[in-house]
C-alpha cells in the first residue's frame, strides 16, 4: 500500500458535524503527539460538488470527491473514515475494505444488527485495521477510571448507573431532521447517545448478558422539514434499560433528548467493592474519585482534574488545570488509530465492539417490544 | 376522646433510630409551630422493662409501657406512633386502630401487600386519622419540587430518575442484622430506602402503571449477630426498575446499600416540557431548578437554597441560609399530622398511599422474579 | 453555689433570634449528649413583660425577668447567658461576673475593644467560667478542620482566605435597624459577621500579627422603622481586610451583607504545605480535603461528609449522611459550656478569645481610617 | 505594507508554553471562524538555531529566524507577536513598531512600570495595531459576564472578589527557574497570574483607583536548575491586595503559587445591585449568575454552559454542551486582532490596557513595600 511519502493518507467520506470534528483531529494530532505515521489529509468525499469543493478547503483536505467509490480506490489513500449518517455505513464502509483499505467508521457502527455484524466480518476478512469512533473512551478522565478499574483499585464492580442526557429537540416545532426517521438513524436517543454509554460500559465493566428496556416518543408528529406539513417520528425519544454484566454487576442505562436543562451530559457513575468513580461529559476533565479505604475521618469523592502530565493523554498538551475540550477526544481517537495502523493492529473499539455494541441496542429495542429480558446476539465474529 | 387537657397525647411503639427522631419532632414542634393541638408525649412502649425506662427518660416521654396491647388502650393516649420493624407493624396498627386511636406508622407500611391491604382498609373503616412516616415528603426543597410541578411551571413530566444509594453494608464481615432478613424486614434495600423514592414519585409524578424489575444480593452470607456462625441474607441488597407513570411519564428507580461513597444519597431529577428539577438529600436545603423559558443567554440549573421565608416549613426556623438537618422532616410531618387530628382529616402519605408504595414494590418483585413487566394492584381500597 | 438539685441553673437576658437558638440548644442538648451537669432553664429576661412571659412559655423557661439586675442575683441561676445586642452586654455581663455567676455572652463580646478588654479583666478576676458564642466553631466540620491541622496533616499553614457573605440589606428601602446604627451594633458587617471569620482564623490558623483594612457603606441612607424619615447609617455594609498572622500564613478576609445571592456564605479555604481544607456554612456538613500526598493521578479536593460516628459531635446525633442544620452548632457549643462549668475551666473561645477577636476588628477599623496597617492591640489580659 | 497575498505574515518571537498556544490559534482560527484575513504562518524566532528549527516544523511555522531584528524587517511579517519571557518584551516590541509592525504581546506587557509605559507611548505613535494577550477576557464565559454587565442586568457594582490560585512551585526542590527571579520575571506570582485578574478586573468592573498590597516568598532558597547549588527567590510566592475601584465597587485581589490543590483556579465573583456573576477557569465552561430579580421562591445562583450558539465565540465551535478548552481562548483573542488589524483599530486589551494592568501591579508592589494605600500611576498616555 503506497504510504504517501511515508505518511497515511486518509480519505474521509461526508464533511458535517462529525466530518468538523475528525478534519481537527487530523489537522491537529501531529502538532502536539509523536505518532508513528503522520496522516496526510487526501481527499474528502460528499454527493455535492460545490459544498465538497468548500468543505475540502474549510477542513483542510488536498482535494475532493464526489463519489465514495471512487474515494476508496485512490492509491493515495490507505485509510478511509466514514462519517455519514448511519444508514450509509455498511456499503461505504463494505467498499472500502473490498479496497483493501483501513476503516474509521462513526458511532453507531450499523443501523441494524445484520448490517453490523457483515460489516465486523468483512473487516475481519479484510485484515486490514479497523476501528469505530466512540470518541468518549479517549477523555482522560474516562482512560483514568479504566486505569482505577483495570489496577482493581475500585475492587469487584457492583454497579454501573449511565445517563445520557440532552434537551435539543424538546420544541414540537423542532422538524423532523433525519436523526428522527427510522430508516436513516436506525433508532433516536438510543442509538446516538445510548450507543456511547453502552460502549463506555463494555469498555469499563465488561460484557452484558442481559438487557430489560423500554423506549418512548414524547413528540409523535413534527414539521417537515421542507415545510410541506408535518411527519410521523419514527424513533425514540428516549429509552431506559436495564442490565445484567457478565461479571456480576447490575446496571441501568438511559438516553433521552427530553431531559430539559441538560445540554450534553453523559455521566456514568460506577460502584466498586473498594471504591467508586463518576464522570459527566460536561465537566468531562474531571473524575470523582471515592476510595473506601481511605482514612475514616476524610473518605469522600475526590474531584480529580485529570490534566497532570502523568494523566492519560493529557501531558501532551497544556500544564496542570488547563482543560481540554470536546474535540480532543477525536484527537486521542486519529492518535491511537493512526499508531495501530502502522503495528497493523486494530485498536479499541473495532469493528467487532462496535458489533457487541450494536447487538446491545437491539436487545434493547426487542426487550422493548417483547416487555421481556432478552440477551444480546453473540453471533460468532 | 380524651384530648389530653387540650393536647393530643401520644403513644410510641419502639424507642430506637426511629424513635429518637419521632421524639425529638414532639418535642420540638411546638417550639417552632403554631399547632392546632399540641402533643403530650404520654408514653413509650418497648418489650425490655429496663431499656424502655431509660427510653422514656432520655427521650421524654411521661412513662413506658411494657406491651403495646395495653398502650393502645390508655385514655390518654390519642395517637398511637409505631416505629418498630416492619414485620410488627400490622398487629400493632391494628389494635390500634381497634381501640380507637390515630395512628402514625413508619415506612415501609408493611412488609407484604397482604398485609399493607389490609391495615389500609381497617384505617378506612376506623375513621381516625392515619399517616404514613415517609419523612422526605416534607423536606423544603421537596415541597417546593411539589410546588413547582403543581404549578405548571415545570409543564408535561416527561421523565423521572430516582436513586437512593448507601453504602453502609458493603463489608462482607458487617454482621445479618434484623434488615437483612426477609421475614423481618420485608425486603432490604428495596423495602428500606426504594420505598423512599418511590413514594417521592407517587408524591411528585402520580401514579405508577407498570414496572420491570431486578434485585441482586451481593453478599450472600454474613456473620451471624450472635457470633455463632454465619448465615444467609434473604433480601436484596440492591433492586433496580423500570417504570411508566400513568401520566406518561417514563422512570427509573435505584436502591441499593453498596454504593461506596454515597452515606445516604437519595437523589431524583424530574423532567418536564418546561423545566426540570434536581434533589440530593446529602444536600437537602437545596433544590436545583432549570427553567425552558429563561432568556437564552443565562439558562441553567440554579441552586436554590430552600430556606427563605416564603419557603415551605423554611420560615418557621431561621434566617435565609440558615441550614436544616435531617432531623426536621419528622417536625415537618408531626407538624402536619397534629393539624390533621384537629381537623379530622389524615396528611398525605395516609395508609392507602402507603399501601400503593407497597404495591409497587410488590410488582417489584414479582417483576424481578418472573421477568416480565407487572402492573402494581390496585386492589380496591 | 446552688446547684439546682445537680443540675445547673441557666438564666438567659434576651429572647430573639439568638434567644430562639440558645433555647433550643438547652433543650436539646441532653437528649443527645451525655453532659456532666444537665441544665434547667430557669429564668429568661427582657424588658417587656408581657413579651418575655410569652417568650418563656414559648422557649421553655421556668420562670420570667424584666431586669437583668434581679436575674443574675437569683440563687436558682448558676450561668447567666447573655444574648442581647452587643451595646448592652457590658453591664449584664459585669454584673453576671459581680454576682459570681458563669458567662455565656454572644458574639462580638462587646462593641468597643474598651469594653472587651474590661469585661476579659472582669471575668478573668471572677474566676467562673466564661465563653463567648463563636458557635461556628462548633460546626463539626470545622472540627474536622482544626483536627487535620493540630496533626499537622495539612502541614505548615501558608493562606488563609475567608469570606463571610450576606444580602440581607441590599434593597435601599429596607430600612434602618439596630445592626444599622453604630451606637448600638458597634460595627456593621465587619462586627457581625467579620467577628465569625476572625474567629475562625484565630481557632485554626492562630494570632494575628496586623492588619490593613477597609470599609465601605453602600446605602448611606435609609428609612427609619418607625416611617418618620430616613436616617444614616453608620456602619459598614462590607469590610475587607489583609491579615499577616504570627506564625507566618498571609490571610484574606471580607465581610458583606451586600452580596447579591449569598445568604449565609460563611466561607473559609485554608492552603497548607502539605494539603489544604475548604468550608462553607451553606453545605455546612461537608469539607473540602486536599492531601498532596495523595498518590498522583488522583490527587483532587474530596467532599467529605462530616457525619460519621467518629467525626467530632456527629456520632451524638443520626447515621452517616443524615445532616445536621445551623443550630446543631449552638447544641455542641452548650455542651462544652456544660462540661466546662462541671471540670470549672472555661472552653474555647473564652472572654479573652473574644477580647482577641475585638482587637483585631478594633484594627481593622484603625487601619481603615489611618490607611495603614496596624497591629491588633495586645492588652495584658 | 505587504499583506502576504491578503493574508496576515506573522512572525512569532519565542516558541516555548505560549508559543505552542500561539502557533495553536494560528493554525486554527480560520477553520472555525471566518476572518477578514487570514494568517500566514511567515517565521517563528529564537536564539538556539536547531531548537527554532525543529519548533518551525513541530508548530507549523514556514521559516524560521535566530535574530529578532531580522524577523521584524521581514517584508512578508506584517505582525510581531512575542511570547518570550517579559523581561525581553520591551526591546523586541520597540524594534517591531519601529518596524511599523503589528505587534501583539504576551502578558505582562512588560517587567517594570517605565517599560510598560515606553512601549505604550511607542505603539501609539506607530500607529500599527497592538494588543496584550491577556487571553482569558475571550473566555466565552468572560464574555458572557461582560454582556451582563454591560447590559445593566447585575445593576451597580459593589463587589469583585478574586483568586487565582496555583501549586506548581510547592515543593522546595523546585528549581529556581527564571519565573522565579525578579530580573528575568519582573514579578513571582502577582506578574504572572495576578496580571490576569488585573485585566479581568479592568475589563469587568473598570479602573482601580488605588490599592493596599502584601506579598510573601514562602520557599527563600531554591536548588539553581543547573545544579551547581542554590539560590535565592527573588520575587513574591504569593500576593493579595485590597483595591477601590473609581465607580465605587472594592475589591479583593489574591494570586498564588502555594494554594495546594488549585491546580490553575483563576476565579473571581462580582456582586451588583441586581445580581451576580462567578467564574472559576477550571471550569471554564460555565458561569455562575444569579438575579436578585428572580421569583422568590426560586432564586440562586444559575450554572450557565457557555456553550450555545448564541454566546461569544462558542457558536463557531461545536453544539451546545460539547466543552470548549484552554487553548480556544487563544483563537478567539488571534480571531479579533486579525480582524482588528483588517481594520486598522487595536482590538483590547491594548498596550494601553497593558500599561494601565501594569501600574496596578507596580503600585501593589509598592504598596507592599511602603505599607500605604498607593494609587496605580496614570502617566499622560
Amino acid at each position: 500500500m503506497q504510504q504517501n511519502n511515508g505518511r497515511i493518507g486518509v480519505g474521509m467520506v461526508g464533511y458535517s458535524f462529525m466530518g468538523r470534528a475528525h478534519s481537527n483531529a487530523y489537522r491537529q494530532v501531529t502538532r502536539f503527539f509523536d505518532v508513528a505515521s503522520a496522516p496526510r489529509m487526501a481527499a474528502v468525499c460528499g454527493r455535492d460538488e460545490g459544498a465538497t469543493a468548500r468543505a475540502a478547503d474549510a477542513l483542510g483536505w488536498d482535494s475532493h470527491e464526489t463519489d465514495y467509490r471512487r474515494l476508496v480506490e485512490r492509491d493515495d489513500v490507505d485509510l478511509v473514515d466514514v462519517v455519514t449518517p448511519g444508514y450509509t455505513h455498511r456499503e461505504i464502509v463494505l467498499a472500502a475494505l473490498d479496497a483493501g483499505k483501513h476503516v474509521l467508521c462513526e458511532k453507531p457502527l450499523a443501523n441494524t444488527l445484520e448490517e453490523a455484524r457483515e460489516m465486523a466480518a468483512a473487516a475481519g476478512d479484510a485484515g486490514t485495521v479497523n476501528m469505530v469512533c466512540f470518541n468518549y473512551r479517549r477523555a482522560p478522565a474516562v482512560q483514568l477510571a479504566k486505569t482505577l478499574v483495570d489496577e482493581g483499585r475500585l475492587g469487584e464492580i457492583r454497579h454501573w448507573r449511565a445517563a445520557y442526557l440532552q434537551d435539543f429537540i424538546m420544541d414540537p416545532s423542532f422538524p423532523l431532521i433525519w436523526r428522527l426517521q427510522r430508516e436513516k438513524a436506525g433508532s433516536g436517543a438510543l442509538g446516538d447517545i445510548g450507543a456511547h454509554i453502552v460502549d463506555l460500559a463494555h469498555f469499563l465493566v465488561g460484557p452484558i448478558a442481559e438487557v430489560s428496556g423500554m423506549t418512548e416518543t414524547f413528540v409523535k408528529e413534527r414539521p417537515l422539514e421542507d415545510g410541506t406539513g408535518t411527519g410521523e417520528v419514527t424513533v425514540d425519544d428516549a429509552a431506559a434499560f436495564l442490565a445484567r454484566f457478565e461479571g456480576g454487576a447490575i446496571g441501568t442505562f438511559e438516553a433521552s433528548r427530553f431531559a430539559a436543562g441538560r445540554r450534553n451530559r453523559n455521566s456514568f457513575e460506577i460502584n466498586g467493592s473498594r471504591g467508586s468513580v463518576a464522570f459527566d461529559l460536561e465537566r468531562m476533565n474531571e473524575l470523582e474519585v471515592y476510595f473506601a479505604d481511605d482514612p475514616e475521618d476524610v473518605q469522600g469523592f475526590r474531584t480529580v482534574n485529570v490534566t497532570e502530565p502523568g494523566h492519560p493523554y493529557a501531558g501532551a498538551w497544556w500544564p496542570p488545570g488547563h482543560i481540554l475540550g470536546y474535540e480532543h477526544t477525536f484527537v486521542h481517537t486519529i492518535k491511537d488509530l493512526l499508531d495501530g495502523i502502522k503495528t497493523g493492529r486494530s485498536p479499541a473499539p473495532t469493528f467487532e465492539d462496535g458489533y457487541r455494541c450494536q447487538a446491545v441496542l437491539d436487545a434493547v429495542e426487542r426487550s422493548a417490544a417483547s416487555r421481556e429480558w432478552v440477551a444480546p446476539e453473540n453471533g460468532g465474529i
